[in-house]
């Protein structure tokens, strides 16, 4: 990309790619400045005209907003923050280190600082903190048309208009939500309040995933976020939603990967911040797994006798695994859904059990298959007693690979009860829970198929 | 919820529940629906008026959709089907068996018969068959103030008007859009095109994750799907577009925890289904695993002289899938934002290998800690030569560590290239991958370490 916007000298050419970008798609515009370092996009951004710096601004695609902001002459990045959406602008007020945080603040009016502030006390995720504060209101004694004109005159820059929002006259409190459609479709003459519907709304610390569950459930386009007493502190749209949803749900396989999830781009992640993401839950896991270390010592007189049993170790506890995480994924997508609600566990319980069971006597029979044609045909002994072997391997796995459906189905129960996200179960984390009883399992089935004989 | 809704007989009273329904919320009958039988649902369907059953089976939540038009009186059934939006009612059809389909697709108007037929024809998870055919769209000779009033006279009824679609007046080619703001804002007289702005379209084959892309990274409400000469054939909207990721998203981590993706509700899912799902990867990852007992097979004579190792076998392996399932989570991650393209390969692999190696090396000091607490402590006797097992333990957990960082990134990418989704990748998959590589590194780092002390 920079090949193309290199002046002879081999620096980059701004005013070549500020040019470009003034006739560009903001959504291409926010690609090419990705792309470069933030001081060069600051270089870049001083050329292009005021709208079109905001309009990148207000792209959550940008990667570095407020190093950019930062990179900018104060007087520029204050015309800008002032311009740009007030969520947008809160998310990039957020990110930056002081002094220039107190410095931008300080240079903004005072309306702006004081809604960049409001947004900033809401907790991260929640629909207070997503929300723009740019929405249309009316009174409820307007016209159709008075409403229209309104629009046409006042509000033709806002670019969130996705409904009209109907207000008491005198208390100033939502009492209707009128769609474009409807405003469009309805007589001039009419009042708009013969138009409105009762609105869906929800509250500044409602959950991003639940204010997205409630803009999909009832097809809206914008959800107004209303205080106790019934005033629209702002409104989240769709486009917010869509980005929040992508975001949450890279996050849950992440999280299912086993890893604290990351905002930033992968490529720039530090070595060090890497470590520290992947290295607490690896080290976690890895001090848990240690107990089937302790597991193994514990068996140590039988494993001496029966070393043939060690070959099966990581076949039998891997299948426990596998089957675990796949009954908890199905059950993070089933809660997500609202398929299952958490008084089923009992039911689910009821449904793993046989499955578990079936699914382990199958595997079971294949290992048993395969003890059997290594030992008929030449390729291993398993020593005298291999039938009994193959016996203990397929009663192992009918044992582990119900555990680990059982275990691994309860989790994102037991995780939601407990009040956290049911998509933080990971499968490690489950693999890591059936290991060790997995292994427990193993050798408490071989003791008591072979005792007597090998044991 | 049936109880409220049983007659005294214990049956269930359908009057009573229709009259709640048709004063109820759409989303909220939907829920109630979706708890009955399909041709309970079909009893209380009948006594609605025909919107508020087309309402109802025009929402995506609906779980029995085609089952309740199958027990429905074949003419209600063709009227709901005709007021149903395209789309819907071809989800519908699709899951209907024959006779039923034919008979139904028979009863309905030629029109709406050829919509539904056109509809059906894309492979599913197209723009193709997520579209619906209800747009509006005006010749591009129109003014601002017909368009309008079209709109009051024409389309009062329809569901999706996000913006308006600019038609050449001769060719019908799609030339600009207008979004319903814009149209409002804009003076009466003015001409429609001075309005319009070129559209951002896409094709009917592309995939419904392109198409969100698209749809995020433009802040649209609605796609146009246009056809090879420029004709729209049917707009994908915003709402579709949420549920399709929702939908897509909780696939994704049920891929990554292992199993084939389910549309069904758990709950409704038969045993043997769940088998079929569950049951075909857990057998492909069970028999790739049996090569762990061919290596440990292999490494017999060395397992014999030091039993010692075996203990050790869970911890180094499930290390090692460990970290392969985070590196390779964070790539899907990485590969769905876009952060990151397939060219990258290489970038990433040379990040992978020094995180990999620190982490491994961190986790190889807490082995190291561990076993010299143990045997100092008196826990446990590793034997004479427990230093060097440690060392052992430490190195292998380096080298697995290491590989299952780099293994597990690279798989997405693999995939990638191979024309598959990087979102099948699973951590059971990447963990059995790891798991066989892991016993090789540790008996052959065991061999060098051991070889004239304990091997």
């Amino acid at each position: 990309m920079t090949d193309t916007h290199t002046a002879p000298d081999g620096d980059l050419d701004v005013f070549a790619l500020a040019s470009r970008l003034s006739s560009g798609h903001v959504a291409d515009n926010v690609e090419i400045l990705n792309q470069l370092e933030p001081h060069d996009a600051a270089a870049v951004l001083v050329l292009l005209p005021v709208e079109t710096s905001i309009e990148i601004l207000d792209k959550p695609e940008l990667n570095f907003g407020a190093e950019i902001i930062e990179a900018l002459p104060r007087q520029t990045a204050t015309t800008l923050l002032s311009g740009m959406s007030a969520d947008m602008a809160a998310d990039i007020v957020q990110q930056l280190e002081e002094p220039a945080r107190a410095e931008l603040m300080q240079g903004l009016d005072a309306a702006t600082r004081a809604t960049i502030e409001g947004l900033l006390a809401y907790p991260e995720n929640t629909a207070g903190a997503m929300m723009t504060t740019e929405f249309v209101s009316v009174p409820a004694s307007w016209t159709v048309e008075r409403t229209l004109q309104h629009i046409r005159q006042v509000e033709r820059t806002r670019e969130t208009v996705y409904a009209i929002y109907v207000l008491d006259a005198f208390t100033r409190r939502l009492v209707g939500a009128v769609s474009l459609r409807r405003l469009i479709a309805g007589e001039p003459s009419a009042n708009i309040t013969d138009l409105s519907r009762p609105p869906i709304t929800t509250s500044p610390l409602t959950d991003r995933e639940d204010v997205a569950r409630l803009i999909s459930r009832h097809d809206l386009l914008a959800v107004p976020v209303i205080d106790k007493a019934g005033h629209v502190l702002g409104i989240v749209t769709v486009d917010d939603i869509i980005d929040a949803i992508i975001e949450e749900n890279t996050e849950d396989v992440q999280k299912f990967g086993g890893m604290q999830a990351t905002d930033e781009p992968y490529m720039q992640i530090g070595l060090l911040e890497m470590l520290r993401k992947r290295g607490g839950w690896l080290a976690v896991l890895f001090v848990s797994e240690m107990l089937t270390a302790s597991a193994m010592q514990y068996f140590e007189v039988e494993l001496e006798k029966a070393i043939v049993l060690t070959l099966f170790i990581p076949l039998i506890m891997s299948s426990g695994g596998n089957s675990g995480s796949q009954a908890t994924s199905l059950l993070i997508r089933s809660l997500a859904l609202r398929e299952v609600r958490l008084g089923d566990w009992w039911r689910v319980a009821m449904r793993e059990l046989p499955t578990g069971l079936l699914l382990g006597a199958g595997l079971g029979l294949i290992g048993v298959v395969r003890i059997t044609a290594w030992q008929k045909l030449g390729f291993y002994d398993y020593g005298e007693h291999w039938i009994l072997v193959a016996l203990t391997v397929a009663s192992a796995l009918i044992g582990v690979v119900t555990f680990g459906s059982l275990a691994g189905s309860m989790l994102p129960f037991l995780l939601q009860r407990a009040g956290f996200d049911p998509a933080s179960a990971s499968a490690p984390f489950v693999a890591t829970l059936v290991d060790v009883t997995g292994l427990v399992i193993y050798f408490s089935v071989a003791l008591l198929i072979l005792r007597g004989t090998l044991l």
